[in-house]
């Protein structure tokens, strides 16, 4: 059987220390800043990373348990499979956040735009280095809720 | 020890059957079709992804052996942290491609953009919902090097 083993390589200090304090939803917005704390065996894989303004963080689930393959988000009343949604309880309790990158003391990388929880165990960070055209993004189900639920 | 075990939803079907196959480097287009075969266990998990343009494909580099923390990646003829470049032997070996979905039968996403290699395995798939826009991001190394080799 095919399976892989995945350790952290740092955690996350957040604002956050419970999920419902996250923001959620329509038009939910990410500007809190955190820590990234990568373990100082890791440090020399952050060379150069700070000319990136911008960074993808892999991290887990870590308080999902299980999995469900069609859920209700919280920015819809209607239900979507997993894989359409960023909902946390995935086969594989994987996520992802792009964070701005603010500044890097040694093995600590200070960010914006976290919705992690404080302690969250962090896989792996990749630079951000190109973006999809907005005029070319169609955004499905959550397009749609959104239409529907105009923001406030 | 805090540990997570993966393990695949599904493979790439791709025209790539060896890593020197993969377009790669400065100026590398990925405009490759292939197929995502998600397991027919998790097709639920699939409901309304067809409204997306783009996908979030994260996979395992299943023949990368081993890591090493400072890389000299085929972008560029200087070392670079693991964590500022997205090269294969990483601590956990995930990577992460965009994908733009061209359709879907049943478990099998039809996808232009693949640079995995025939039969990788895929952890998640996530729907690409929102962009840095281009005028905000700085790429770091990876500008450099390009603007020390320019595009032929």
């Amino acid at each position: 059987m095919d399976e892989w083993r995945m350790k952290p390589i740092g955690h996350v200090r957040s604002p956050y220390t419970d999920a419902q304090q996250v923001p959620k939803g329509v038009g939910a917005q990410h500007a809190a800043e955190g820590t990234i704390e990568i373990l100082p065996e890791f440090e020399p894989g952050l060379l150069d990373i700070e000319g990136f303004s911008h960074l993808l963080v892999l991290w887990v689930f870590h308080q999902a348990d299980g999995f469900e393959l069609v859920v209700t988000p919280p920015a819809d009343t209607r239900p979507h499979g997993i894989f359409a949604t960023r909902a946390p309880r995935r086969p594989n309790p994987i996520a992802l956040t792009v964070v701005e990158l603010l500044s890097r003391e040694g093995c600590h990388l200070r960010v914006r735009g976290v919705d992690m929880l404080d302690n969250t165990p962090v896989l792996d960070i990749k630079p951000y280095t190109s973006s999809v055209p907005t005029e070319q993004l169609r955004r499905g189900w959550l397009q749609e809720a959104e239409d529907r639920q105009p923001r406030q």
